[in-house]
């Protein structure tokens, strides 16, 4: 690389991933980042506890200052410096500082640029009280919000990961919440026992839970600030604050005015290498698509693992003259965890509409089992749904359960990645003692069911 | 199958599967299992949970009565009933009920006559107060021992995963323990770093614990109960009871007799449908060697979940004239957990010494991961070594942490039966979110440190 070196727009994860990533294959070459936001390395997905009161405040989510990349790593990290357009022809990206616009050449070039919280254009949305929770800038706000206005009761619309962890935060604060969401499911893919299982334990918490109403707009009080949630079906309900988790889309402009070739997905094209349509341009993390191992496709799947080793790849290829250095990513099994109270929820692979709208012949089998021996105190049920085809490959999994989930569904994301059968699960030797596990262990159950029924 | 039928020496683990997995397979034939104890069907694991007050009472243990299976599955379960001598010519068994000695003939005849506890012929061994743990007769006896003779001290021989879990239910009655280990390593495997962190465990809940020294006698007191315990380096300490959990050898005298052959473990040799060297008689569970799948040897690995799914696939095909219903056991990867007070301990695989042993050119390297985000309360570190051959594939993981160990390793269980090497490992998409993991999960993080060492 020439003496620009590599420049990265964004600095949370995938950016700051793909930043030390670089430093690592060239201990030489200029890096900067821009981060348009005051924040940079902080752990977003940690913002729903600091709601909570969990963590005591937001600063305890920055991982690294400015300071450090550039006294540690020789990387500068300018916050506050918004991309305004990229011009792939001219290696050039035209940035604004504060006020200052200027551009700037580069060797290389690195989108991480993330997504954007969906924020329905519904009557009232812009009304005092009405948050979505993406950025640290959100946290602040909201955090700000419930401290000057001490709300008493909240609506969280939309009950994918962060309306669940949400709701949960707003209870721990004592609020009296409401959950809605449009579809019969909860992250998106949990429906039938499962979304069930899930619902319960929310309701046992206090949240009043709502599927298949649709919000339509939000009304406020006399103080202009939100007061009430109303509802498809002609329901209002009382909210002093209302948090929005419908769903991210990928902040895809620079990369589409660029003329960056943008996926059937919406998010930016990338090969393997995170390479985009541009050369010597690399996107990674939530701006982007990934391979899904299991349907074949390219899908966008914005979560914090997948785009801090994107970070890595795209780093690793960026500041490499060495074309024998392929880093590569493999791409995503779909795996997401969520915490709901005292449960578990988790899932990887597809869900049956997802297998059967990949075009799989594909059928599903439930199962429920114990998480310790039966005789050992604690132990819960661990429901399990597995999704395969008809010659017994593994699609997909879903589970649900008080304790022994969130780790457990990761041997089905390995055995996604090996393009296992169920009778080949229901072989594997796993771990069993009684405070762990009972002496079958529920993902050989599972298997088991699956077997019979295929 | 004959009008004879099915008969079964042996009524825990592995023989009850086996008698319930033959009933499914022929819901006709007689069914008839032998047990020389007056136990059957009970949770053998969960002997140390009840001696530490845990559980209840012995009896909680226990899953069925001989009265369910008779009721229930036409299964005959006869106690007290001691196989003498199989004669495979004749297709015969003789037994003796209480005093009474009968012939039995069968058509098909499953030996699942299980492990005994070792104890070694030291001096003092016959001791009042000096036990094995092993039956539920053995249990009750020292449960019995405790309640009569209150004692106050005690010691543990072998730190096995018996050995670690008594040393934890002694500590949970009150008592002073002190645990003994002849080699420098805990759970047979895992040594250095391991087996400090499990060390320092015990230590810090109150157990003495010593390495690399020899257990060489016992002493008693005036009332002729166990008092002291002495030492190969001439140390000698006391204890009011003594525990021994050195190791357990396969029960193979009923097959040996028989002629059945016996593999170079000193267990029973079956092929992967569980048949022995006699047509017609089926071995399964502790009494029998198993395929190690990642050494190609075959191994004894005496455990309960191995033992079950043995049952299953000798009752299968015991009891089915079907040639093309092949039910076969795949083998173990060697994988164990135990809990060490707030400790989990896991291995799968080969140790690096095993690993050389069965002809590998083996590393290991360690790490050290965190449980969590960083961010969210209660982290604590996961330890983990692999061990992988000079190609990066996965030959074994040894794990010790607070959290997130017994269902992590079965991560690594899945990827040996799968043949991964630590690239693919590196590359799994597995579940994140701060409660559960951090964003790179401890598994990622380790097969990234073995990438670069390999």
């Amino acid at each position: 690389l020439g003496k620009e070196g590599l420049v990265i727009v964004g600095g949370v994860a995938a950016g700051l991933a793909a930043a030390m990533e670089a430093r690592r294959a060239s201990p030489e070459m200029p890096i900067k980042v821009f981060e348009r936001t005051g924040d940079i390395s902080y752990g977003a997905c940690g913002l729903p506890y600091v709601v909570a009161g969990l963590i005591p405040s937001l600063e305890s989510l920055i991982l690294h200052t400015p300071e450090y990349f550039r006294e540690q790593h020789g990387i500068e990290v300018r916050t506050g410096c918004e991309a305004l357009e990229l011009l792939p022809s001219k290696s050039v990206v035209r940035v604004r500082m504060h006020v200052e616009k200027r551009e700037v050449g580069y060797d290389a070039l690195i989108l991480a640029t993330g997504a954007a919280a969906l924020c329905p254009p519904l009557p009232g949305h812009e009304l005092e009280g009405v948050f979505v929770l993406r950025h640290m800038r959100d946290g602040r706000r909201l955090l700000r919000f419930i401290e000057e206005t001490r709300p008493r009761t909240c609506a969280v619309v939309g009950a994918g990961y962060i309306g669940l962890e949400m709701a949960e935060a707003f209870r721990a604060r004592g609020l009296r919440a409401t959950l809605v969401e449009s579809s019969e499911t909860v992250m998106s893919a949990l429906g039938g026992r499962a979304r069930d299982i899930v619902a319960e334990e929310m309701r046992a918490h206090g949240v009043e839970v709502i599927f298949g109403e649709r919000v339509v707009g939000f009304e406020s009080n006399a103080a202009g600030r939100v007061a009430r949630v109303l509802t498809g079906s002609g329901r209002a309900f009382e909210a002093d604050l209302v948090s929005i988790g419908v769903g991210v889309r990928p902040e895809v402009a620079l990369a589409r005015d660029a003329g960056l070739e943008i996926g059937e997905s919406g998010a930016i094209l990338t090969d393997e290498r995170q390479r985009t349509s541009a050369p010597g341009v690399y996107a990674a993390g939530d701006c982007c698509e990934v391979l899904h191992r299991v349907s074949g496709r390219r899908v966008w799947h914005p979560l914090g693992q997948p785009a801090v080793r994107q970070g890595w790849v795209a780093g690793a290829n960026a500041a490499s003259s060495d074309v024998s250095v392929e880093a590569r990513y493999a791409g995503v099994v779909g795996t997401t965890v969520v915490k709901v109270f005292g449960l578990e929820a988790a899932r990887t692979g597809l869900s049956l509409e997802e297998a059967r709208s990949a075009g799989f012949d594909a059928a599903e089998v439930e199962s429920e089992s114990a998480s310790r021996a039966g005789y050992y105190p604690g132990a819960s049920k661990i429901y399990t749904r597995l999704v395969t085809d008809r010659t017994g490959r593994l699609l997909g999994a879903q589970m649900v359960g008080r304790e022994g989930v969130a780790q457990r569904v990761d041997v089905y994301a390995a055995a996604l990645h090996a393009g296992m059968k169920v009778e080949e699960l229901e072989r594997l030797d796993l771990a069993y003692a009684p405070p762990f596990a009972p002496t079958i262990d529920p993902i050989i159950r599972a298997a088991h069911a699956a077997m019979k029924k295929s």
